[in-house]
Protein backbone atom coordinates (compact mmCIF):
# COMPACT_ATOMS: atom_id res chain seq x y z
CA UNK A 1 0.00 0.00 0.00
CA UNK A 2 1.19 3.87 -0.78
CA UNK A 3 0.94 6.71 1.71
CA UNK A 4 -1.78 8.05 -0.57
CA UNK A 5 -3.60 5.32 0.19
CA UNK A 6 -3.65 4.37 3.61
CA UNK A 7 -4.79 8.14 4.27
CA UNK A 8 -7.37 6.95 2.42
CA UNK A 9 -7.49 4.18 4.51
CA UNK A 10 -7.56 6.02 7.78
CA UNK A 11 -10.74 7.98 9.82
CA UNK A 12 -11.05 9.34 13.04
CA UNK A 13 -11.95 5.76 14.49
CA UNK A 14 -15.02 6.72 16.88
CA UNK A 15 -15.96 3.70 18.33
CA UNK A 16 -12.82 1.11 19.02
CA UNK A 17 -13.24 -3.28 19.67
CA UNK A 18 -10.57 -3.36 22.86
CA UNK A 19 -8.39 -5.70 20.56
CA UNK A 20 -5.05 -4.45 21.72
CA UNK A 21 -2.19 -3.72 19.40
CA UNK A 22 0.55 -5.63 19.49
CA UNK A 23 4.25 -4.00 20.60
CA UNK A 24 5.97 -4.70 17.41
CA UNK A 25 3.20 -2.02 15.59
CA UNK A 26 3.43 0.16 18.52
CA UNK A 27 7.27 0.66 18.22
CA UNK A 28 6.91 1.33 15.07
CA UNK A 29 4.68 3.75 15.10
CA UNK A 30 6.56 5.25 17.94
CA UNK A 31 10.35 5.16 15.65
CA UNK A 32 8.12 7.42 12.86
CA UNK A 33 7.37 9.49 15.64
CA UNK A 34 10.97 9.65 16.63
CA UNK A 35 12.53 10.67 13.43
CA UNK A 36 10.04 13.36 12.62
CA UNK A 37 11.99 16.18 11.29
CA UNK A 38 11.61 19.38 13.99
CA UNK A 39 13.11 23.08 13.92
CA UNK A 40 17.37 23.11 13.88
CA UNK A 41 16.53 19.22 14.93
CA UNK A 42 15.70 20.24 18.22
CA UNK A 43 12.93 18.18 18.90
CA UNK A 44 11.38 19.48 21.98
CA UNK A 45 8.70 17.05 22.86
CA UNK A 46 8.57 13.51 24.50
CA UNK A 47 6.16 11.16 24.14
CA UNK A 48 4.48 9.37 26.60
CA UNK A 49 2.73 5.82 26.07
CA UNK A 50 -0.07 5.15 28.56
CA UNK A 51 -1.41 1.49 28.95
CA UNK A 52 -2.03 1.23 32.76
CA UNK A 53 -6.03 1.27 32.82
CA UNK A 54 -6.65 3.07 35.17
CA UNK A 55 -4.76 6.56 34.25
CA UNK A 56 -6.52 5.83 30.96
CA UNK A 57 -10.15 6.04 32.91
CA UNK A 58 -8.98 9.33 34.79
CA UNK A 59 -7.53 11.13 31.22
CA UNK A 60 -10.91 9.88 29.63
CA UNK A 61 -13.16 11.61 32.64
CA UNK A 62 -10.60 14.86 32.12
CA UNK A 63 -10.97 14.60 27.91
CA UNK A 64 -14.86 15.04 27.45
CA UNK A 65 -15.55 11.21 27.98
CA UNK A 66 -13.88 10.09 24.52
CA UNK A 67 -14.24 6.25 24.55
CA UNK A 68 -11.12 5.81 22.42
CA UNK A 69 -8.97 6.48 24.91
CA UNK A 70 -10.62 3.08 26.84
CA UNK A 71 -11.92 1.32 24.06
CA UNK A 72 -8.06 1.58 22.71
CA UNK A 73 -5.01 -0.35 24.14
CA UNK A 74 -2.60 2.81 23.85
CA UNK A 75 -2.32 6.47 24.65
CA UNK A 76 0.43 8.71 22.78
CA UNK A 77 0.81 11.68 24.71
CA UNK A 78 2.86 14.43 23.17
CA UNK A 79 4.49 17.03 25.60
CA UNK A 80 6.48 19.65 24.27
CA UNK A 81 9.42 21.47 26.20
CA UNK A 82 6.89 24.51 27.97
CA UNK A 83 10.09 26.53 26.68
CA UNK A 84 13.55 26.90 25.18
CA UNK A 85 16.57 28.30 27.32
CA UNK A 86 20.31 28.06 26.46
CA UNK A 87 20.37 25.09 28.28
CA UNK A 88 18.39 22.67 26.43
CA UNK A 89 18.94 24.07 23.01
CA UNK A 90 23.07 23.52 24.15
CA UNK A 91 22.34 20.12 25.21
CA UNK A 92 20.79 18.71 22.20
CA UNK A 93 23.74 20.63 19.98
CA UNK A 94 26.09 19.25 21.82
CA UNK A 95 24.81 15.11 21.88
CA UNK A 96 24.48 16.05 17.98
CA UNK A 97 27.68 16.69 17.74
CA UNK A 98 29.21 13.73 19.52
CA UNK A 99 26.70 11.54 17.70
CA UNK A 100 28.52 12.98 15.01
CA UNK A 101 31.96 12.58 15.56
CA UNK A 102 32.63 16.58 15.37
CA UNK A 103 33.62 19.19 17.97
CA UNK A 104 31.18 20.37 19.61
CA UNK A 105 32.24 24.31 18.26
CA UNK A 106 31.45 23.35 14.95
CA UNK A 107 28.07 24.92 15.87
CA UNK A 108 29.05 27.29 18.44
CA UNK A 109 27.77 30.22 16.32
CA UNK A 110 24.75 28.45 14.83
CA UNK A 111 23.57 27.92 18.75
CA UNK A 112 24.15 31.56 19.67
CA UNK A 113 22.34 33.03 16.95
CA UNK A 114 19.53 30.59 17.66
CA UNK A 115 19.63 31.79 21.22
CA UNK A 116 19.72 35.16 20.07
CA UNK A 117 16.85 35.10 17.64
CA UNK A 118 14.65 32.87 20.08
CA UNK A 119 15.26 34.51 23.80
CA UNK A 120 13.47 37.84 23.03
CA UNK A 121 10.64 35.95 21.61
CA UNK A 122 9.34 35.06 25.05
CA UNK A 123 7.35 31.75 27.23
CA UNK A 124 4.63 32.23 25.47
CA UNK A 125 6.48 31.81 21.71
CA UNK A 126 8.71 29.25 23.20
CA UNK A 127 5.63 27.33 23.64
CA UNK A 128 3.87 27.70 21.09
CA UNK A 129 6.71 26.82 18.77
CA UNK A 130 7.74 23.76 20.62
CA UNK A 131 4.72 22.50 20.41
CA UNK A 132 4.59 23.11 16.21
CA UNK A 133 6.82 20.91 15.73
CA UNK A 134 4.97 17.88 17.98
CA UNK A 135 2.33 18.33 15.61
CA UNK A 136 4.70 16.90 12.64
CA UNK A 137 5.19 13.96 14.79
CA UNK A 138 1.68 13.48 15.44
CA UNK A 139 1.45 13.67 11.30
CA UNK A 140 3.99 11.18 11.21
CA UNK A 141 2.63 8.75 13.96
CA UNK A 142 -0.68 8.88 12.36
CA UNK A 143 0.59 8.32 9.18
CA UNK A 144 2.64 5.08 10.36
CA UNK A 145 -0.29 4.04 12.36
CA UNK A 146 -2.25 3.71 9.09
CA UNK A 147 0.50 2.27 6.87
CA UNK A 148 0.50 -0.69 10.12
CA UNK A 149 -3.55 -0.77 9.57
CA UNK A 150 -3.29 0.60 13.63
CA UNK A 151 -6.24 3.02 13.84
CA UNK A 152 -5.91 6.12 15.92
CA UNK A 153 -8.16 8.95 16.27
CA UNK A 154 -6.24 12.35 16.97
CA UNK A 155 -7.82 14.54 19.82
CA UNK A 156 -7.07 18.17 21.27
CA UNK A 157 -10.55 17.72 22.91
CA UNK A 158 -9.07 17.52 25.97
CA UNK A 159 -8.25 19.65 29.48
CA UNK A 160 -4.58 20.36 28.65
CA UNK A 161 -3.98 21.54 32.59
CA UNK A 162 -5.99 18.43 34.24
CA UNK A 163 -3.21 16.21 32.18
CA UNK A 164 -0.21 17.79 32.77
CA UNK A 165 -0.55 17.57 36.65
CA UNK A 166 -2.18 13.96 36.06
CA UNK A 167 1.29 12.86 34.38
CA UNK A 168 3.32 15.30 36.29
CA UNK A 169 4.66 17.29 33.22
CA UNK A 170 5.35 20.55 34.68
CA UNK A 171 8.03 19.27 37.20
CA UNK A 172 9.34 18.03 33.98
CA UNK A 173 9.60 21.35 31.69
CA UNK A 174 6.71 19.74 30.03
CA UNK A 175 3.09 20.58 28.56
CA UNK A 176 0.97 18.37 27.06
CA UNK A 177 -0.40 19.02 23.68
CA UNK A 178 -2.23 16.54 21.53
CA UNK A 179 -2.86 12.75 21.68
CA UNK A 180 -3.43 9.79 20.15
CA UNK A 181 -5.39 6.65 21.16
CA UNK A 182 -4.56 3.92 19.28
CA UNK A 183 -6.62 0.49 18.83
CA UNK A 184 -9.11 -1.14 16.39
CA UNK A 185 -12.29 0.22 14.95
CA UNK A 186 -15.13 -1.53 15.80
CA UNK A 187 -16.96 -1.64 12.52
CA UNK A 188 -20.46 -2.52 13.93
CA UNK A 189 -21.07 0.37 16.14
CA UNK A 190 -18.80 3.28 14.77
CA UNK A 191 -21.43 6.30 13.63
CA UNK A 192 -18.08 7.40 11.14
CA UNK A 193 -17.03 4.33 10.08
CA UNK A 194 -19.42 4.41 6.51
CA UNK A 195 -19.85 8.46 5.94
CA UNK A 196 -17.32 9.42 3.46
CA UNK A 197 -14.02 11.32 4.17
CA UNK A 198 -14.38 14.74 3.34
CA UNK A 199 -11.79 17.16 2.29
CA UNK A 200 -11.61 20.98 0.63
CA UNK A 201 -11.55 20.04 -2.97
CA UNK A 202 -8.21 20.61 -4.83
CA UNK A 203 -9.12 23.87 -6.56
CA UNK A 204 -9.65 25.64 -3.47
CA UNK A 205 -7.50 23.98 -1.56
CA UNK A 206 -4.11 24.46 -4.03
CA UNK A 207 -3.42 27.12 -5.65
CA UNK A 208 -0.97 27.34 -8.24
CA UNK A 209 1.61 30.56 -8.94
CA UNK B 1 9.90 0.76 1.16
CA UNK B 2 8.15 1.04 4.56
CA UNK B 3 7.61 4.81 5.79
CA UNK B 4 10.47 4.27 8.34
CA UNK B 5 12.79 3.37 5.82
CA UNK B 6 11.31 6.41 4.11
CA UNK B 7 12.01 8.79 7.12
CA UNK B 8 15.53 7.18 7.36
CA UNK B 9 16.55 8.37 3.87
CA UNK B 10 15.25 11.77 3.69
CA UNK B 11 16.96 14.43 5.49
CA UNK B 12 16.84 18.31 5.77
CA UNK B 13 18.04 18.68 2.17
CA UNK B 14 20.96 21.91 2.08
CA UNK B 15 21.97 21.87 -1.55
CA UNK B 16 19.53 20.94 -4.58
CA UNK B 17 20.54 20.29 -7.96
CA UNK B 18 18.63 21.81 -9.67
CA UNK B 19 16.35 19.13 -11.07
CA UNK B 20 12.74 18.99 -11.95
CA UNK B 21 10.31 17.09 -9.58
CA UNK B 22 7.41 15.60 -12.03
CA UNK B 23 4.26 16.85 -12.03
CA UNK B 24 2.60 13.15 -10.89
CA UNK B 25 5.36 13.24 -7.81
CA UNK B 26 4.07 16.90 -7.01
CA UNK B 27 0.86 15.99 -6.98
CA UNK B 28 1.06 12.60 -5.09
CA UNK B 29 2.65 15.00 -2.46
CA UNK B 30 0.14 17.78 -2.40
CA UNK B 31 -2.54 14.64 -2.17
CA UNK B 32 -1.13 13.53 1.07
CA UNK B 33 -1.36 17.52 2.29
CA UNK B 34 -4.37 17.53 1.53
CA UNK B 35 -5.51 14.22 3.26
CA UNK B 36 -4.41 15.28 6.30
CA UNK B 37 -6.55 15.03 9.25
CA UNK B 38 -7.47 18.29 11.22
CA UNK B 39 -9.31 19.54 14.37
CA UNK B 40 -13.29 19.11 13.63
CA UNK B 41 -12.30 18.69 9.97
CA UNK B 42 -12.11 21.85 9.34
CA UNK B 43 -8.16 21.75 7.30
CA UNK B 44 -8.21 25.55 8.26
CA UNK B 45 -5.32 26.42 5.54
CA UNK B 46 -4.72 26.09 1.97
CA UNK B 47 -1.58 25.10 -0.51
CA UNK B 48 0.29 27.44 -2.84
CA UNK B 49 2.51 25.84 -4.80
CA UNK B 50 5.66 28.01 -6.55
CA UNK B 51 7.00 27.32 -9.37
CA UNK B 52 7.45 31.36 -11.11
CA UNK B 53 11.54 31.69 -10.98
CA UNK B 54 11.09 35.41 -10.38
CA UNK B 55 8.98 34.97 -7.39
CA UNK B 56 10.66 32.28 -5.78
CA UNK B 57 14.17 34.60 -6.28
CA UNK B 58 12.16 37.02 -4.31
CA UNK B 59 10.75 34.52 -1.71
CA UNK B 60 14.57 33.29 -1.41
CA UNK B 61 15.54 37.06 -0.52
CA UNK B 62 13.24 37.15 2.50
CA UNK B 63 14.19 33.64 3.21
CA UNK B 64 17.84 34.26 5.13
CA UNK B 65 18.42 33.51 1.50
CA UNK B 66 18.14 29.47 1.47
CA UNK B 67 19.38 28.23 -1.62
CA UNK B 68 16.97 25.38 -1.42
CA UNK B 69 14.14 27.66 -3.04
CA UNK B 70 15.87 28.61 -5.87
CA UNK B 71 17.44 25.84 -6.44
CA UNK B 72 14.71 23.59 -5.76
CA UNK B 73 11.54 23.18 -8.30
CA UNK B 74 8.82 23.63 -6.43
CA UNK B 75 8.05 25.68 -3.55
CA UNK B 76 5.11 24.64 -1.44
CA UNK B 77 3.63 27.66 1.09
CA UNK B 78 1.29 26.31 3.93
CA UNK B 79 -1.17 29.56 4.56
CA UNK B 80 -3.36 29.29 7.38
CA UNK B 81 -6.56 31.09 8.19
CA UNK B 82 -5.82 34.16 9.80
CA UNK B 83 -8.85 33.18 12.19
CA UNK B 84 -11.85 31.23 13.08
CA UNK B 85 -15.32 32.76 12.41
CA UNK B 86 -18.84 31.04 12.62
CA UNK B 87 -18.76 31.56 8.28
CA UNK B 88 -16.02 29.87 7.78
CA UNK B 89 -16.61 27.42 9.85
CA UNK B 90 -20.47 26.60 8.71
CA UNK B 91 -19.25 26.46 5.55
CA UNK B 92 -16.89 23.65 5.89
CA UNK B 93 -19.71 21.59 7.91
CA UNK B 94 -22.30 22.71 4.80
CA UNK B 95 -20.18 21.25 2.50
CA UNK B 96 -19.43 18.57 4.58
CA UNK B 97 -23.14 16.98 4.84
CA UNK B 98 -23.87 17.79 1.92
CA UNK B 99 -20.65 15.34 0.23
CA UNK B 100 -22.27 12.63 2.97
CA UNK B 101 -25.77 13.56 1.49
CA UNK B 102 -26.99 14.02 5.29
CA UNK B 103 -29.42 17.28 6.21
CA UNK B 104 -27.55 19.92 7.45
CA UNK B 105 -29.46 20.47 9.94
CA UNK B 106 -27.36 17.57 11.53
CA UNK B 107 -24.15 19.07 12.58
CA UNK B 108 -26.09 22.22 14.14
CA UNK B 109 -25.47 21.15 17.84
CA UNK B 110 -21.60 20.25 16.97
CA UNK B 111 -21.28 23.36 15.26
CA UNK B 112 -22.57 25.79 18.21
CA UNK B 113 -20.65 23.91 20.46
CA UNK B 114 -17.45 24.52 18.71
CA UNK B 115 -17.82 27.47 17.97
CA UNK B 116 -19.17 28.65 21.57
CA UNK B 117 -15.60 26.84 22.21
CA UNK B 118 -13.57 29.28 19.82
CA UNK B 119 -15.36 32.31 19.67
CA UNK B 120 -14.03 33.30 23.25
CA UNK B 121 -10.56 32.25 22.35
CA UNK B 122 -9.44 34.78 20.78
CA UNK B 123 -7.70 35.84 17.39
CA UNK B 124 -4.26 35.06 18.01
CA UNK B 125 -5.28 31.54 19.72
CA UNK B 126 -7.09 31.06 16.52
CA UNK B 127 -4.72 31.82 14.52
CA UNK B 128 -2.08 29.48 16.64
CA UNK B 129 -4.53 27.03 16.44
CA UNK B 130 -5.11 26.41 12.35
CA UNK B 131 -1.06 26.86 12.31
CA UNK B 132 -0.97 23.82 14.13
CA UNK B 133 -3.33 21.91 11.92
CA UNK B 134 -1.18 23.02 8.53
CA UNK B 135 1.80 21.34 10.73
CA UNK B 136 -0.23 18.05 10.23
CA UNK B 137 -0.45 18.56 6.89
CA UNK B 138 3.21 19.43 6.70
CA UNK B 139 4.38 16.62 7.91
CA UNK B 140 2.06 14.28 5.95
CA UNK B 141 3.77 16.03 2.89
CA UNK B 142 7.28 15.35 4.19
CA UNK B 143 6.24 11.90 4.30
CA UNK B 144 5.18 11.81 0.95
CA UNK B 145 7.96 13.50 -0.59
CA UNK B 146 10.34 10.79 1.19
CA UNK B 147 8.00 7.94 -0.41
CA UNK B 148 8.55 9.13 -3.53
CA UNK B 149 11.97 9.50 -2.95
CA UNK B 150 11.64 14.05 -3.77
CA UNK B 151 14.01 15.81 -1.87
CA UNK B 152 12.56 18.19 0.91
CA UNK B 153 13.56 20.63 3.13
CA UNK B 154 11.09 21.98 6.37
CA UNK B 155 11.78 25.54 6.83
CA UNK B 156 10.39 28.01 9.00
CA UNK B 157 12.89 30.90 8.47
CA UNK B 158 11.65 33.44 6.64
CA UNK B 159 10.11 36.60 6.88
CA UNK B 160 6.52 36.15 7.37
CA UNK B 161 4.74 39.29 7.26
CA UNK B 162 6.77 39.80 3.67
CA UNK B 163 5.75 36.80 2.17
CA UNK B 164 2.09 37.04 2.81
CA UNK B 165 2.29 40.44 0.96
CA UNK B 166 4.04 39.06 -1.31
CA UNK B 167 1.54 36.45 -1.91
CA UNK B 168 -1.63 38.70 -1.29
CA UNK B 169 -2.35 36.70 1.55
CA UNK B 170 -3.99 38.93 4.06
CA UNK B 171 -6.72 39.99 1.38
CA UNK B 172 -7.52 36.41 1.26
CA UNK B 173 -7.49 35.95 5.37
CA UNK B 174 -4.22 34.31 5.17
CA UNK B 175 -1.24 33.86 6.75
CA UNK B 176 1.79 32.13 5.74
CA UNK B 177 2.85 29.37 8.44
CA UNK B 178 5.68 27.33 6.85
CA UNK B 179 7.41 26.26 3.68
CA UNK B 180 8.82 23.42 1.68
CA UNK B 181 10.70 23.25 -1.25
CA UNK B 182 10.81 20.12 -3.65
CA UNK B 183 14.15 18.75 -5.43
CA UNK B 184 16.67 16.47 -5.87
CA UNK B 185 19.69 16.70 -3.20
CA UNK B 186 23.32 17.46 -4.48
CA UNK B 187 24.80 14.29 -3.46
CA UNK B 188 28.43 16.11 -4.23
CA UNK B 189 27.52 19.50 -2.80
CA UNK B 190 25.63 18.80 0.09
CA UNK B 191 27.77 19.52 3.35
CA UNK B 192 24.88 17.40 5.46
CA UNK B 193 24.25 14.42 3.51
CA UNK B 194 26.98 12.42 5.06
CA UNK B 195 26.14 13.42 8.41
CA UNK B 196 24.37 11.01 10.75
CA UNK B 197 21.20 11.62 11.98
CA UNK B 198 20.72 12.31 15.26
CA UNK B 199 17.67 11.98 16.99
CA UNK B 200 16.61 11.95 20.95
CA UNK B 201 17.57 8.48 21.54
CA UNK B 202 14.30 5.88 22.67
CA UNK B 203 15.33 5.79 25.86
CA UNK B 204 14.86 9.73 26.76
CA UNK B 205 12.30 10.23 24.12
CA UNK B 206 9.45 7.60 25.11
CA UNK B 207 8.19 6.84 28.81
CA UNK B 208 6.08 4.21 28.89
CA UNK B 209 3.15 4.49 31.97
Amino acid sequence: MSLLEDLNWRYATKKMNGEIVPQDKVDYILEAARLAPSSSGLQPYQLLVITDKALLEKIQSIANNQFQITDGSHLFVWAAWDGYSHQNISEVFDKTTTERGIPKETMDDYKTRLWGMYEPLGAEWHATHAAKQAYISFGLAIAAAAEQKVDATPMEGFDSEALDKLLGLPEKGLKSVVILPLGYRDETNDWLINLKKYRTPKEVFITEI
